[in-house]
């Protein structure tokens, strides 16, 4: 399963470009890693919402993949992030967990943090959507 | 104002990295391009839906910037997206849409575009916050 | 479509307890109304955001339906709705509007507005599902 | 506090209507209890997500409350609801948690759950407001 996201993650440029890292996969939760970047910054110097929601959204879509079968891709259908403090610190921690696994919809929650922080800087709830005959973003 | 907007784009590395373009500003309308780049995939070579959130995020923010008093910054609170289909194209127009301004909360609407088609392939509902004693990250 | 919206509508008796009433239906789109009703109001007298929050998801679930298959029933995955302005006045209209349909989800928008008013008093982004093998609450 | 939380349930017409219960205040949670009731039903005489949606949002709003300075009132600015099974049982609890307390914004997580169900069939992400100059529904 972890050979599974990470291999997805891989083929994601924009995972690369993000300097993503995968930190841990069990069943139903995923955690990624992403590192403070002058490139990907808004005009105080923080990391920007837009790299915060992306990744977010990735450690959620791949929580959902390792609930699914294995012949499954997975799709992000909508997702509502809460930015609760800016992204202060150098690097940062996403979790991605299920909720509830349905047939085609599986619901998690993510939470970002800053390293060494335990109140969560960004929330979101995600609802990710399975696909069984066609390859989506992640399969 | 427009140059207010540009100047707030300016000061964004990630807007830069992205290379989003200002097309379009009025009073609560803001549309912004962006073009396809490898750097920014998943793992079918379409953009990212990172990178479409971040774009439309930012359309809606500078939306809501053109309706707030000029000594206001802005902050995203949250919002939601909805992924339609994929971002399939080579250039995306992303519009953000003031649908009501409160004191200090102003919601709007997203809704991108590829370049020749007419129904959006991503929409937002965006709630953002107006902060008027301390820079945000738009101010 | 009209008698299958109409139909389904009376089979809820939350959609009765409320007074709902149908006004339109046409292929995507869905208007209901209600009427301001002392038994659901929050402490000010206005209409309490629970009841608007019911009918516009219910506007969505049959603008939803009325672009399904005749076989399928809808449920609703997920909507966010923002609250804009009190529900102030006697009675509301609200409107669901189909934006994406696919296969198995169909993403629509919902206003509220009190009568006489142009500008909406909630909005809303809905996620419905179609189901194709068993009854869901509106099929 | 549960006090001033249960003089604001008693306020509203919409929670007596219901027949909603406050079973416990603490600071940032609250849990509300909410019976089956053939009034507020879908079609297959399960209660409708309406019902679910309005309990599970004063879970929120009532968390946020216990939170705010005793002069502040609370409104709802926006929620997403993740409806993940039908509310099948005879008594569900509601419970609205905050996430972060912010100085005009407050940010709460909810879960409904059957009662005997370990589950979850509904989840929320709210942003509540805090109004310290005017009442709002709850204050």
């Amino acid at each position: 399963m972890r050979a599974r996201v990470r291999a997805s993650i891989e083929r994601q440029s924009m995972m690369a470009t993000l300097g993503v890292e995968l930190i841990a996969v069990e069943r139903g939760r995923v955690q990624l890693a992403l590192r403070h970047d002058d490139r990907f910054t808004q005009q105080h110097g923080l990391l920007h919402a837009g790299a915060v929601a992306a990744v977010l959204d990735s450690a959620c879509g791949y929580a959902a993949y390792s609930v699914m079968r294995p012949d499954a891709s997975v799709l992000t259908a909508t997702y509502t992030i809460n930015l609760l403090a800016p992204a202060a610190g150098s690097r940062f921690t996403m979790t991605g967990q299920v909720v509830r696994a349905g047939r085609t919809l599986v619901v998690c929650r993510g939470e970002a943090f800053a390293d060494g922080s335990a109140a969560p800087f960004a929330v979101m709830q995600a609802t990710m959507t399975a696909l069984y005959d066609r390859p989506g973003p992640r399969g």
